[in-house]
């Protein structure tokens, strides 16, 4: 079967419009890849492009992105809630189907490498591509936003980037580039008004509260519905699956007599995650994706 | 999403590998037709292609194969150990995904017009494609096969087809084109080895003894691991899903106090088997298929 990569990068520019669409034309035109979803955020004033496909065409959709955004966007022009260092600001790989975290990392590396060699870019690697632990997370990089990083990239050494110069483009500022799990919105519904009861079992299930690693949790009432919700980002179902949280909250729930309404998964799932539900449920074994009968047309 | 239909047509030519291989390039030159599968058996003297894609495709290459058939198998050469009254003896349309019974029926009932218009194969309806009770199973139309037909078919009204003249085709004899649901080869293993408690789970699920419709259901001992199999095919998993033969097996041997030790699917399965398991596990609410992140790639 064929691997299958993610690509989300954001970029700073939400109200242009023909920018971005600029910026998701230089991505189509890379034969095989598929873009799911571009979203610009005004007061953000930031753009986030969705799209998949095979690794080598998404790693080289993603640096012509990066170029066209590179070509366009000046950041000395630029104002908006959001934080940011650079044109091309945030460019993650989450690896979706048949390929592991370890090829996506490489994906990441390489795509630095390039941004740099032929975009003059100089470039951070974060999340799981970090090569410092200190810039595993985005705030740390981002500190003071292109108008800091430009006074200190080249005089702090803490400040370097890992690739390129300590030389931070005039225009385009710097870029973050990495790999990350894929994100699953899901929601749990408990049959009760207690919102107590959500929050207590969100607390106890999530990785912050020294629960299941790369689960963050939060308790909400539903006030339409007369329920509660814990409700969750999955940061990487490889690590905790949808039924270790489903099958935890259960017994919390029914440990206080109330049982499980409903879940809701929140836009896209990657297929794996659901296969391991069915393969978790069934106790199934020996079973091999190559099983499914569609699979021939994906290949 | 795509719609997606299986095809799988049984020809009388089991021993000749060239005759097999010119029926599957005839397949295999439609454009957008993915063949999974191609089996022989020589006791049997029969063929057996399993190809997938969406409806007209199929549809056009189910044709070719069948008019390759005609043009390569001379019934009257032919000898084996399975019943079979044509060239090409039955075709059965599945629906895999996106697609109804009822189109399946369609696809079975213009193929079947087509056959007897270009061919001049006389053909019957079977299973849910069946115009007349007594054809919903084979063996009623295969009575005394090809010979026996050839001398009744212009002579008794029983015998009369549903499409064509009741003119056997002097070489191809006559053809069974059908609609039936997917087949899947389920099996679930428990920790014992009483054979008698995996015998009496079979009867109590298997519809041939009033359990679940479309389920068959024998209990084997697995002599090499010490354990014993309920052995199923689910004959239509719409009409009966894997949880719920899961589930009803779970139940009957926790109550004898057995655990299940495993369970295991032999063969191809279709996507949506699988989902539904995720779906009904997870209490899933307004799921829709569309979330799934690889879709794009698959249309």
């Amino acid at each position: 079967m064929a691997q299958i990569v993610e690509c989300v990068p954001n970029f700073s520019e939400g109200r242009k419009k023909e920018v971005v669409e600029d910026i998701a034309s230089a991505v189509r035109e890379v034969d095989g890849v598929r873009i799911l979803d571009v979203e610009m955020d005004a007061s953000h004033n930031r753009a986030v492009l969705t799209f998949i496909g095979e690794p080598a065409v998404v790693q080289e959709a993603a640096f012509r992105s990066v170029a066209k955004a590179v070509e366009l966007i000046d950041l000395n022009l630029h104002e908006g809630e959001h934080p940011r260092i650079g044109a091309a600001d945030v460019i993650p790989f989450i690896p979706i189907s048949n390929i592991s975290m370890e090829e996506c990392v490489r994906l990441a590396h390489e795509l630095g490498e390039r941004i740099w060699k032929e975009l003059e870019v100089p470039v951070y690697f974060y999340a799981e591509a970090a090569l410092k632990p200190e810039r595993r997370l985005l705030p740390k990089i981002r500190k003071g936003e292109f108008e800091a990083l430009k006074k200190e990239m080249g005089v702090r050494p803490e400040r370097a980037p890992e690739v390129g110069e300590p030389r931070i483009h005039p225009t385009a500022g710097a870029t973050v580039v990495g790999a990350r799990g894929p994100l699953i919105a899901y929601n749990v519904n408990l049959r009760t008004d207690d919102l107590d009861l959500a929050k207590r079992i969100a607390k106890g299930i999530r990785a912050s509260s020294g629960g299941f690693p790369e689960i963050q949790a939060k308790g909400f009432r539903l006030e339409d519905r007369g329920l509660v919700q814990v409700s969750m980002n999955l940061l990487n179902f490889r690590v905790t699956a949808i039924p270790r949280v489903f099958e935890a909250i259960r017994e919390e729930a029914e440990a206080a007599g109330i049982p499980i309404e409903s879940s809701e998964v929140v836009g896209l799932i990657p297929l794996d995650a659901l296969l391991d539900c069915a393969e978790h449920y069934l106790q199934l074994q020996e079973f091999s994706r190559g099983q499914i009968l569609e699979r021939r047309l994906w290949e």
